[in-house]
């Protein structure tokens, strides 16, 4: 047994390294969060009712379960010291209970619930004057239709399902007459189509002292096939008065939630320079793999800090950074099969992460390569070599 | 089940990261050569006397047994694919027989059994030509004193056990007639002292392709209490014509040992300007722990690549560090508490490494910290805060 008697100069808000942390959730980002919570000897409890996610094997305690229900998320939290997530679609009501009885759950239920529900996430920066692009609510397709017949939205339009939006479900574009059938018929956002220069997301971290800091902001590109994020470049290649805006974005964001751990923004940066928040994620994301080798302080070790409310680390970059995402090759299903590996181990700078996932599927992410390389040029040569040599096949 | 085909263009002999990896002995070193396997989902198998050794947490597979026992490494060996090493002080005879058998072994049992000798170390270095403090082995105590006598050694000198020195145990140095009662009565190398300018160490790696990466000379300071390394700083702060000279032989010696894996080779500069082999580890080292923050790839990692006949990574040093070793403070023992975790990580680029030992004692190795910093000052100033700061003691 270990005893933390860190905090004192602190204060007695601060947090210590002691406390089991229970995460919902036990895929990737669980599994990298686990990673990085190894040097500080923190215990980590996954809740996911998958017994081969990938979080399991790296944990410190496995519980087969499902975060979407009430009486197991209650049993689960009441186990651990602090909850946390790696995803955003966990039972609320659950939550809110182990906060009424006092659990440390960060990010605040209050804040996951909001961003769980994209209409609530709109709503919510209209409120606070957020820039994001003009939206209506909608409850279902023939609502949807009916604005259309009254031109309250031209095409192309977006329609994204308020609930259970992930990795590209739940998000159409409406390009014209013909998409209509294929609207959603629930809940949902209709927004105006951004005119995008650039996708961009800001990761910022906050903790219960109230401290944040914030990583300098990524650029994305996406796989229309997938879509899925393909290439991140990092930092991301922007103005300074851009890269500043953004920052201080992110953390208005943060900081009008009212929320501690880390918050993903996702931005565009439209034609006329200016940002538009497209949608947040209350936890590490995708965009912010890379921090794993090219920022002094990942964004995975800076989610146990925030939550746990340690200091928080420093985002200054050590290398910049290219990043792909390894995706299940279209037109395989089954049992994994890497190709290319040792010839991607060759390239000086190349770091490959596999999720150590049994089972392929197209465009199904299976892990992801950051490509580190002062210049970016070279990365980009590099990560075209990875792209065309390194592929996710089954037997 | 995962298979990897990523052979083809690197020849039939470069390897694969499908295969199971057995580790002889599970501390610190074994843990953060698990923590490397996780993103290349490598599966590791540790052998261990302890159920609670470090490692265990983290590897895929834990056999309890000890390493030094003939038919438990014979039987552990023919479970895995390929065998290496965490500690030296393991049973050769098994390794020689596992190798007779076809098994893959890297390091090689020869060059192991070599190193676990001081003398044949010495003998080996002589005979290639490589540079080391003039020396003469022993039987025992008694033979020590007669050459003493006959003047063929003057205080003072170094007297070092042949077998199972580690971490300071098992060397002695000699400065007057006094401390001859202090001789260790075992066979021995005696040898000249070193004037010392400085102790560095060279990390160097080979895999059986003939590929050979070393990275940059490391500056060791001593703790004369523990004799333990205390700080280190790399890359160490030496000429250009040294740096490369140290390179040079370090590769040197790993082509002459004519071994695979990683190895460190701790080396005198003396006053003279001259470099001196004081001994070499066939596994990661103490001396290389910053390259996990420090290094486009960790020894950790290189360790893999090497033993796994993968291409070799990179030694590029993305940020300079100070590492420091975390040790039992003086006058505790037992379950082990630790003291300023949260006024360290306020410090930035302070990475904190604890190994998950449950118990501590005076000068036991609990964990490591690695301190990025651009600045060598800047650098120097944080690890003197974090030496008065952090502290590992008892309830």
């Amino acid at each position: 047994m270990s005893v933390l008697t860190n905090a004192q100069t602190l204060g007695p808000k601060s947090g210590n390294i002691q406390q089991t942390l229970g995460i919902l959730g036990g895929g990737q980002l669980g599994r990298m969060i686990c990673q990085a919570a190894i040097p500080l000897n923190i215990s980590i409890a996954i809740l996911d009712p998958s017994d081969e996610c990938p979080a399991r094997s790296v944990c410190t305690r496995f519980q087969k379960g499902s975060f979407k229900d009430y009486q197991t998320v209650l049993d689960f939290g009441r186990s651990v010291d602090v909850l946390s997530i790696e995803i955003e679609d966990v039972n609320i009501e659950a939550l809110l209970q182990l906060k009424s009885e006092g659990k440390v759950i960060s990010p605040e239920p209050e804040a996951i619930q909001l961003i769980q529900d994209k209409g609530l996430q709109k709503l919510f920066y209209q409120k606070e004057h957020l820039p994001t692009m003009p939206f209506e609510l909608f409850e279902n397709a023939a609502e949807v239709r009916e604005a259309i017949a009254q031109n309250r939205f031209t095409f192309p339009f977006v329609q994204k399902t308020r609930r259970a939006g992930y990795d590209g479900l739940g998000v159409l574009v409406v390009r014209s007459e013909s998409d209509l059938s294929r609207l959603f018929d629930v809940p949902s956002v209709v927004e105006v189509c951004c005119d995008i220069d650039k996708e961009i997301a800001v990761i910022v971290a906050r903790n219960a002292q109230g401290e944040c800091v914030v990583y300098d902001p990524i650029g994305m590109d996406f796989d229309p096939r997938a879509n899925l994020i393909s290439q991140l470049v990092y930092p991301a290649h922007l103005s300074a008065e851009i890269t500043q805006s953004a920052i201080v974005l992110a953390k208005n964001v943060i900081e009008k939630l009212n929320m501690t751990g880390l918050l993903a923004v996702e931005l565009f940066l439209d034609k006329n320079g200016q940002l538009q928040i497209n949608e947040v994620a209350p936890r590490p994301h995708n965009s912010g793999h890379q921090t794993i080798e090219s920022t002094i302080t990942s964004q995975y070790e800076q989610h146990l800090r925030s939550v746990l409310n340690l200091p928080l680390g420093s985002t200054h970059i050590k290398v910049p950074s290219v990043m792909l995402n390894l995706l299940g090759e279209p037109g395989f299903s089954g049992p994994v099969a890497y190709e290319g590996v040792s010839e991607c181990l060759a390239l000086a700078g190349v770091k490959i992460h596999l999720y150590g996932k049994a089972e392929t599927r197209p465009f199904r992410k299976m892990g992801h390569v950051t490509i580190l390389d002062q210049s970016p040029a070279e990365a980009d040569r590099k990560a075209e070599i990875v792209r065309n040599t390194l592929k996710v096949k089954s037997l």
